[in-house]
């Protein structure tokens, strides 16, 4: 009912510019009753299953992602392109199969960045809300500080917990929005760009980028790319007046130190080819930042750059952003804790008759938390190397698949070789797509939801 | 002192065909003394300490490297390059930074072959009598049956389980050898390849390695790698009749069964380009046991490949032979636990309430050992992570970078790209050549105890 209520949006963009309305009428108008069905449906039962929870997450996902691909049928776009493209839009990947955007619809481009920020919000809800209370990949661990959720009481409140972190949210992008047009971006862009930054999606409506606007505005993106991908709890700290909270919490520490580690490294490597300091750092920062956040805006082609910074985006990839926030990938506390549950072996190794717990920001962190966490990345490694497996079964080199599927799993956009910043998604077979358009789903639900009900052992009883 | 007599063989060569024979006298007489002199100086300590037992371990696998190096540099050598061959022999690993092999000195290429074959004496020991003891990967429970080993008894005999060990080694060298002779190789290849295969080294006499001889004498050598990258506790009970002891072991069938997908993968992916079916069979099959047993020799080059076959070798190159083998990688038995605790994860997730262990050969697992194992692959991805970085900084590609590390690790030999089975690491630059020779030691000993003795709280206290 809600996608009925987004679809409005560009229904009217839609006659305002004199574009084909009908693409957004028909879904919006077909959305509603269909989730009137599924409330009425469902209304009933009185407490979810945790299995019903999983089938919900994961269904939603999809459904919402089929819905938002129809008005892309209208534009000549074929079944898979369409599902491609708006699953992309609703992960927050910003992975694309338009070869030229300039020539789109002006009603589209809106509903593709729109589909983003919508994603956004509901993947703050996700993370911080639903996920911690399912035990997915630690998140009850990461979301023990939630706004709205008090331990106290039996009935955690998911709906003021989402209220408030959707204010924060609501909040940023006003700011970046104002900030944007104040900077001398047109209206119409200053709503796109906004809506993928802080969705950290990365669909642009130009064929450029970020690259296509002032060197301020590229700055001021990488701000909000930073800041959509910094945990939202966090934020509501600091929007109380507790800005220490940033610096007190381990894993933003971690984020802000492996960013500056990676934009220094890249900085000197692309700085003999740039000539200038200053632009080589502008174009560092905002490639780094752009990738470690999930965003995959661009404002150079840094597919056509030595090896060693194109390794290091590589292995941002794989993080992403911190927890909590709308960006995907492995998250940064999540590697942190693995990198202390490594060194605890050794330490383990050394001294086998010492006992040594893993502390998170002074806590120590429960062994089953950990288990989660490390399972986490090995199945994340899994499906990555799985992906990449089907990819070069349609003859695409090793480069393309490795970064074709990591850049989808952890809801980047764009990757290197074939699927560079400065190309596009069009070219790979229709199977290639959907099995991406899996990866997005699965990467953005955090994997577990997706591989759950594919599991044999769900079906049973 | 050891090596004293094992120079004193190449040495022997040498003068019957008129060769540098002060190329291994050096070291010979060199050695000895060493030996002699670090043998009384340790000979009085009662009891070995777990630190001790460590450096130990570590800086034999250097010592020997660096005295093996000795020879090479009497045929203008540099010294890196000398380090990295001999280092490649001890190690098993089978890279070489020697460009055209059939103009070099017979007794130099005897001693590389030499070298591996020793290097994988050292290695069983090192694998079922030693590292078990220290707790490293998990290898307490791999060992758990060795031969020689009695529980009952307070000090476990090493000395009685390295006899046996070596035993069947040398039985099955000879059966290689005999058969090798018999189908028509020439004495002296016979010796170099036997040597090579059964320390699953993979240095060759031939500039076309195995490609040069009949194809009996590749299913042969297809055999045997497959032999020696097997669980030499298996070929103890089955040479003591329990023949059924192989297919009862949960690791020899996963790795029997990951070995017979991906020879099929890769004969269907090659089938069009060969043409003829028998030829497929036999190229795949010999290349998938030789990259799996982390030999490394060659009968195609594998690197002009399409992709998808490509990449299947490379994930064997992590996973490698099974435990207690001569062979490097991961180890299959790793792999297989580290599927189980993803499972296990999944299923937790589901039935959060529901206590499951994890089970190999009937057995239940230990947790502890779970995450020595889980900790162990992290650390080796880590490994290869921070060896891929170094090389790309010197402007090898990703594919190159890539492949160089994990097959240095791996103990394998050949990469892809630019040190594909076709080309060799002689070009790289003396810096990423010490990184990889690192890393061969690093793979070979199972990470720890190298990793051990660089974290510094090893040397508080």
């Amino acid at each position: 009912m809600s996608m009925s209520l987004f679809l409005s949006v560009p229904l009217i963009l839609s006659l305002i510019y004199d574009e084909n309305h009908l693409a957004f009428l028909l879904p919006a108008v077909l959305s509603f009753p269909l989730g009137f069905l599924l409330f009425e449906l469902t209304e009933s039962s009185a407490k979810l299953t945790l299995k019903e929870a999983f089938l919900i997450v994961s269904l939603g996902w999809f459904i919402a992602s089929f819905i938002g691909a129809i008005p892309y049928l209208f534009y000549h776009f074929s079944f898979v392109d369409a599902l491609f493209e708006s699953t992309s839009g609703f992960t927050g990947t910003g992975a694309s199969i338009i070869e030229n955007l300039e020539v789109q619809p002006k009603s589209l481009l809106f509903w593709r960045s729109f589909e983003q920020w919508i994603g956004g919000m509901g993947i703050i809800v996700l993370f911080i809300a639903i996920l911690p209370k399912l035990s997915v990949g630690g998140r009850q661990l990461f979301a023990a500080e939630a706004p709205g959720i008090d331990v106290e009481k039996v009935r955690p409140r998911i709906r003021d917990t989402a209220k408030i972190l959707w204010k924060i949210y609501i909040f940023f992008s006003i700011s970046l929005l104002i900030a944007l047009i104040f900077e001398g971006m047109p209206f119409y862009d200053a709503f796109i760009h906004t809506f993928s930054t802080m969705g950290t999606g990365g669909f642009s409506s130009k064929n450029e980028s970020i690259g296509f606007y002032s060197p301020l505005i590229q700055y001021t993106i990488t701000l909000f790319m930073f800041i959509a991908s910094t945990n939202f709890i966090l934020h509501y700290k600091a929007l109380r007046g507790r800005f220490g909270a940033y610096l007190r919490d381990e894993e933003f520490r971690f984020y802000l130190i492996l960013g500056l580690i990676s934009i220094i490294i890249i900085t000197v490597s692309i700085f003999p080819e740039v000539g200038n300091l200053k632009e080589a750092i502008r174009l560092s920062s905002f490639q780094a930042i752009s990738i470690m956040s999930a965003t995959g805006f661009a404002t150079a082609d840094f597919d056509s750059w030595s090896w060693l910074p194109k390794l290091i985006l590589f292995y941002l990839m794989f993080m992403g952003g911190s927890a909590n926030s709308t960006a995907g990938g492995i998250k940064a506390v999540r590697i942190l804790l693995i990198l202390k549950y490594c060194l605890r072996e050794i330490r383990k190794t050394i001294h086998p008759s010492a006992i040594s717990s893993i502390r998170l920001n002074g806590r120590v962190v429960d062994e089953k938390i950990i288990n989660t966490v490390v399972s986490f990345f090995l199945l994340y490694i899994f499906l990555f190397l799985t992906s990449s497996l089907i990819l070069t079964s349609f003859g695409y080199d090793l480069i393309t698949s490795f970064s074709a599927s990591i850049t989808c799993i952890s809801n980047v956009g764009p990757g290197l070789g074939l699927v560079g910043p400065a190309e596009n998604f069009a070219f790979l077979h229709p199977i290639a797509k959907l099995t991406l358009v899996f990866c997005m789903i699965a990467g953005r639900l955090e994997l577990l939801p997706l591989l759950m009900i594919l599991y044999p052992g769900f079906w049973k009883e």
